[in-house]
C-alpha cells in the first residue's frame, strides 16, 4: 500500500499550484519540469482486483475541465472489473483507472470549454459517445455505436481527479451533497426505466432490489404509482425495499411470486421493471405483466434465457422495452428535478461511506450484496 | 341429423318473410323449391377433418344481424383446427361451425340493430369482446379478457349464413369485391403490425410470407419503407413476396439471414416484423434490427424460445411489441381505407378460389403451404 | 313547492315494490293502476330557473338499470342551463331532468344487462355515445359525432332515481362515499387533461380553480410534479388552491401573470393547463409554457379570442391539447384507481352538502363562484 | 459590379493554395502576407436590397470545415431580409453574408473536426445550437434557447465558401444532385411537419402550396396518405401542387375552402398543415380537422390571429403543434433517406436556376410568388 503521506503531500503541493493560478490552460506541468502524481484504483492486470497507486496527471484538453473528486461510488460494473468475470474479460482494457459515478469539483478548463467554470460541481455521463453515428444523429446519444465507457475504455473516476469533455459533464445543484450527486447516475437508469411509460395511478412490480431497483420503488411512490410490488431473493435488500416505500415485497425464494402478485392483481400488473437480470425474474416479468402491460428491462442475464413469447407476450399483447444507460441529457435533466424537488431521496439507498483505501472491504461488500449503495472519498 | 323437409320448410317461410324470394346472387331456393339446404362445414369431432353438411338456421337475436355469405377464406387457425393439433384441442369445442374470415351481405336484421340494414354489405371481428372486463374498459377490446372466437367458441362463418352481432360486424364499402373484403381480416393483422410504429423511410424485414407477411410486404412499399427484406422458407411464398414489391427476399434454409441483412443495413433495420413464429426467426429477428429499433412480433411460436436477451434486446434500447388481433375497430377503419384507396391489393394473395364442398382440397394445400389466401363460395 | 312528506311516503311505496320484485322488465305501473311519482329538477321552461317537481317514474329499458341517486353534484353546465345563457339557450332542450354528476344504487336492471346487478353502486358517463360513428369506431367515444348529453337531450340525474344505460354506468368501489362518487365526473375531466402527456417532475401551471382546476392541482401534486402554480382572480378560490397543495398561488387581478412565473421558471413551464375559459388565460399559458411544452386547453370561451400564434406557438414549437371529456372508460379507470388510492381527496373540494330543495341557494352559491364543488341529495 | 475574371483568377489562386494543402488551422493568411477574396451577397445596410461584392475569405476555426458553395437556395426568410420588412429589421444584423440553403463540397477541414475530410459533400442546419441551454439538454436542439441563424447572426452562404461547424454540417449522399441537396433544408421542414404524426391511409389538407407545402404534398401521397387537398391563392402554385400529386386543389379566393372540404371529408380531415401563415388559413385549418385530428402549423401569420377557441379546438379534441426548423438531425436523416429512396423529388420545386449575379431577378420572382424554389450558383 502506498503511503498516504506521501501522496497527501503532492497532491497539497498540486492544490496548491491551481490555487496559486499557476495552472491556466495548459495544464499542471506547463510552468513546471516536475511531474506530479495523483491516488488512483486502478485496473493493472486481467485478473482480480486492483491496486491504489500513484498516476500521472491527466493532459487537459480544450473540450474538457479537470475536476476534484469530491465522491465517487461503486457500480455493479465496477464489481464485475473487479472480480474479472468473463464479462469483464471481454470488456475492460487494463490498466485504465476504475469507476464512472462520482461528483466533482472543477478545478481547471479547456480552451474550448463555455459552459463550466471552476467551482462547478459536477458529475458526468458515462457513455461517452461519439456525436456523429446514426444513433447520435437520431438523438439516441446513450446507444452510440461508437460508445466509449468512462472507467473502462478510458481512465475513470475512483482517483482523486478525474478529466471530464464537457459534453459528457452535468452541472449539479448546489444543494445536492456530493455523496448524493455520486449516485445520480444509477438513480438516471431507474428514472430512465421508471419513465419510460406511465406510472401515476399504475400498479408496478420491481424485480431486483440493487440501489437501481431502490430507486425504482421511491421514484414510482412519488409519481403516485397505485400499488409497489419488490421482488428480490436477499433479505437484506428486501428491507431497504420497505424502508423505500414499497407496499409489498416478496422473497423469491420462499415465494411464489406470480401467484401472489395475481392474487392481489387479478387482471395483471400495468408496469413491469425487471431490474435484477435474473433469467426466472424476467419470466415472471412477463407472466405477471397484465395485457397490452409494459414490460421494462434493465437487468443483463448473463445468459441466454427461455420464455413463452406466444402465451406471455404476443398473445397478450405486451410492451417490452430494453433500457441501456440514460437519455443524454434528458433523464440527467428529470433526475436532478426529482433530487432537488426530494421526490427521491438517494441517502436511504446509500449504506456505506468509505475511505478509498478500503475499497477491498467496499468490493467485498458489494459482492455479498449486504449493501445498499457504496460511496468512496478521499 | 335435421330433417331436410323441416329445414327446407322454415327457410321458405323465412325467405320469403325476408324478401319475398327477391334474393338473388346464389341464395336458397334459387334452383329448385325442393332442394333447399343450410350448407355449413363443421367440426363435429375432436379429430382430424370436418363434415359439411345442413344444420338449423341460427335464430336471429335482437342485437344481430343475419347475413348471407358472399365468400369466405381460410386462416391458419382453421388448418389448427381441422388438423386437429395440440393447440388446436386445448382451445377449440366441438361441434361447431368453423371460420371467422367473410364478406356477406344483410338480410334480417334484430330488434335493437340500430347502424346496419338489408342489404349492407359486412364483414365481422373475429374476437367477440365482452365490452366490460378491464381491458375492454381500456378500449383495448382486441385483448378482452373474456374474449370468444368466432368459429371456435361459436359458430363460424363456414356456413352459407352467418349471425353477426352489430358491435362485432363491419360494414364495408361496396367497391370492395367480397373475395377482397373475405380476407379483409388478416389484412387488419398485417395493418395493426406494420403501423404499431413508423414505416415511412424506414428499413424492414418482414420473417413469414405467409398471408398476413405478404399483406405487410405491400403495406410498406405502399407506405414509403426505404427497403422491405422479406425472409421465408418457401419459394412459393418468396415469389409471391417479389409480386408484393419485397425489395429482397431472402431463402432461410441456403442464405445466413443476419449476415446478408447486415450488409445491406449496417446499423441495422428500423422495423422488423416477426411473423412467422418460427423460434429462429425471432432470433434473429432481434439481430437484424438496429438499436432503438422496433421488433414486432405476431407469429406464434409454439413453444418456448430462448433468446440472447441481453446483447440482442436490453443493450440495444430494443422495442419489442406483441401483437395479437386487430384494434376494434380504428385497424378496420384504416385497413378499409388502405383498400379503397389501393395501397394494398388483396387479388395478388388470392391464390384460389374454390367451392365449398373442395373443402378438404383447400385444406390440403394450406397444410402444403402451396397457396397464398384460399377463398371459399358456396 | 311539494310536500316532502307525500313524496317521501309514495317513495317508500315505490321502494317496497322494488324489493318485492315487482318490477320486472316494465316497470313500476307493470303491476298496479296506480301511477308513481319521482322528485326531480326539472328545467322546464326556455328561461332562467328550474323547478323541483314530481315526475313520472322512467320506464326501464332492456340495456338500462334503474339507480337510486345518493348523491348529485352541480357542474358548470348545469348552471349556464339554469342560468339561461346563450349558449344553454342553443343547447338544452326543456323540458329535461338535469344534472349529469351522480352516484346512485342500482335497483332494477333490464333484461339485457349482464354486468350490473341490484345493489351495485354507479355513477355514470354524461357523453351518451353512439357507438357507430366515426369516432366511435376510433375508440374516441368522448368525442362521439352523435354524442347526446345526460340532463341536457335526455333526462338526467337532479332526481330521486335516475335510468342508466349499461354501456354508459361506471360501477363505484364500495370504498367510496357517495359524495365524492357524484364529483367524480369532474374528477375525469381533470384526470383526462393532467395526464395527457407527462406530469412527474414537471413544472406546471393551471388556470383556473374551480373544482376541475383544484382537483387537477392535487393530481398534479401526488404525481410529483416539480411545481404547481395555480392562477384564478378570486381570492375564495386561491385559498382553496393552497389548500389542495399549489405551491404558489397568483392572483391575475393583481399580479402580473407571465412575469411572475416567467422569474420562477426561466425556462418557461413545462406543462400548462387552461382550465379557466378566460381570453387572457389562453394567452398568457400560451406564453408561459417553456418551448416544446405542452398547453392543455378545458376552458371553453365564450367568445373567439386572439392569440400570437406566431411568438408563442409554432417558433415555441408548443404542443397545443384540445380536451374534452373524459377517455371512455380509461380516465374513468384511472381516476378511479386514484380516488382509492387517496392520491386525490374530493372532499377537499366539496364545500357544501345541501339538500335538494336548496336548489336555488346553490345555484346562487355557484353563480358567485364562492364555493368549490356542491352536492346535492335528497 | 465587379469583374468575373479578377474573381475568378483570385479564388483560382487560393484554391490552388488549398489544395497545396497551405491552410492549416490558421486560416489562407497564415503563411502570405496577402489577403484573398471571395465574392458573396451582403446584406450591407439596414434598408431593401443587397450587394454582391468581395468579401474577405472566412478563417477556418478548429472544429470547423471550409466548404465551396456548389447551389445554394432562397429561402422566404432571405426574401424578408432582401425587403427589409418590419420582422427582418428586429431580427437582422447586417452587414452579413445572406443565406442558409446550401450544398457544398468541403475544402478544408479544421484540427478538432473528425468526421468531414475533404470532398465530403454537405450541407448545414440553420440553427446553430449551443448544445447546453435546457432545450439543447433535453435533445430538443432546433428549440435552443440560445440559437444563431446562418445568414442572420453570422454569414451566410450566399458566397463563394462558406464555414461550417462540424456539429452542424449533414453529409449529403453523393448520388444527390448539389441543385436537390440545396433544397434540402426546406424539405427538412416538410418532413418535420408531415412525420410529426400518422400519414399513411390518412385524408391531409395543405394550405399554403410554397416550395415547403409543395414538397409536403409528395411526401403525403409516398406515404400512402388517402387524400391530400392543397390550399391556395395562387394559380401557378395551384398548378404545381397538382404536379406534386396532389389529388385536389382548391383556390381559396374563388371556393369555399371549409365547405367544399366538408363535401368531400363528411368526417373532417385526419391531418391539417398550415404552411401559408395566412390567418384565415389557420381559421380554416382548424375547422376542416376532424374530432381527434391533428393541425400542424409551420406557417408565420405576421399579427395575432383570432380564432374560435372553443368550438373549432378544444370541443373538437383536435391536437395542435407547432413546429419549428428541423429535428437535428433525425428529421435531415429521415429527408436523406426519402430523397435517395425517391420518394420526394425536388427537382419538380425547382422552377429556376440562377447565376448569383442575377439574383435581383431572384428575389423579384420570390416576392411575386411566381416560382417555386430557385437556386442560384456561382
Amino acid at each position: 500500500m502506498i503511503s498516504t503521506f506521501v501522496i497527501e503531500k503532492r497532491c497539497l503541493v498540486w492544490i496548491e499550484q491551481i490555487e496559486d493560478k499557476s495552472l491556466k490552460s495548459g495544464g499542471i506541468g506547463e510552468s513546471s519540469l516536475e511531474t506530479y502524481f495523483l491516488l488512483a484504483l486502478v485496473k493493472e492486470k486481467r485478473a482480480r482486483g486492483a491496486i491504489l497507486k500513484e498516476v500521472k496527471e491527466p493532459e487537459l484538453a480544450s473540450n474538457h475541465v479537470l475536476a476534484k473528486v469530491r465522491a465517487t461510488s461503486i457500480c455493479g460494473t465496477d464489481v464485475h472489473i473487479y472480480e474479472w468475470n468473463n464479462w469483464a474479460a471481454s470488456l475492460a482494457k487494463p490498466p485504465k483507472i476504475m469507476g464512472h459515478e462520482f461528483a466533482a469539483e472543477v478545478v481547471d478548463v479547456g480552451d474550448n470549454v463555455a459552459h463550466l467554470k471552476k467551482g462547478d460541481l459536477i458529475s458526468g455521463e458515462t457513455h461517452i459517445y461519439c456525436g456523429y453515428c446514426h444513433q447520435c444523429r437520431l438523438a439516441n446519444f446513450h446507444l452510440c455505436q461508437n460508445v466509449k465507457l468512462r472507467g473502462v475504455d478510458m481512465d475513470g473516476c475512483f482517483a482523486e481527479y478525474v478529466l471530464v469533455s464537457e459534453n459528457t459533464a452535468w452541472k449539479n445543484d448546489p444543494s445536492i451533497s456530493p455523496f448524493v450527486a455520486s449516485a445520480q447516475e444509477p438513480l438516471g437508469n431507474a428514472v430512465h426505466c421508471v419513465f419510460a411509460g406511465d406510472v401515476t395511478g399504475n400498479s408496478v412490480v420491481i424485480f431486483g432490489c440493487g440501489p437501481i431497483g431502490l430507486c425504482a420503488i421511491e421514484l414510482c411512490k412519488s409519481a403516485g404509482a397505485s400499488e409497489v410490488f419488490a421482488v428480490d431473493v436477499s433479505e437484506y435488500r428486501l428491507d431497504l425495499a420497505l424502508k423505500m416505500g414499497a407496499d409489498q415485497v416478496i422473497d423469491g425464494r420462499t415465494t411464489d411470486v406470480v401467484s401472489t402478485i395475481s392474487s392481489s392483481l387479478p387482471d395483471g400488473a400495468d408496469v413491469v421493471l425487471e431490474m435484477s437480470g435474473a433469467p426466472i425474474a424476467l419470466d415472471q416479468a412477463l407472466k405477471v405483466a397484465r395485457r397490452a402491460g409494459r414490460v421494462t428491462l434493465l437487468g443483463l442475464p448473463s445468459d441466454r434465457v427461455t420464455i413463452d413469447v406466444s402465451n406471455d407476450l404476443i398473445l397478450k399483447g405486451l410492451n417490452v422495452q430494453g433500457i441501456f444507460g440514460r437519455k443524454i441529457f434528458s433523464t440527467w435533466d428529470l433526475a436532478s428535478r426529482l433530487l432537488k424537488g426530494r421526490q427521491v431521496d438517494l441517502n436511504k439507498i446509500i449504506t456505506h461511506k468509505l475511505k478509498m483505501e478500503e475499497f477491498e472491504r467496499a468490493f467485498d461488500l458489494m459482492a455479498e450484496g449486504r449493501c445498499g449503495k457504496i460511496v468512496l472519498t478521499f
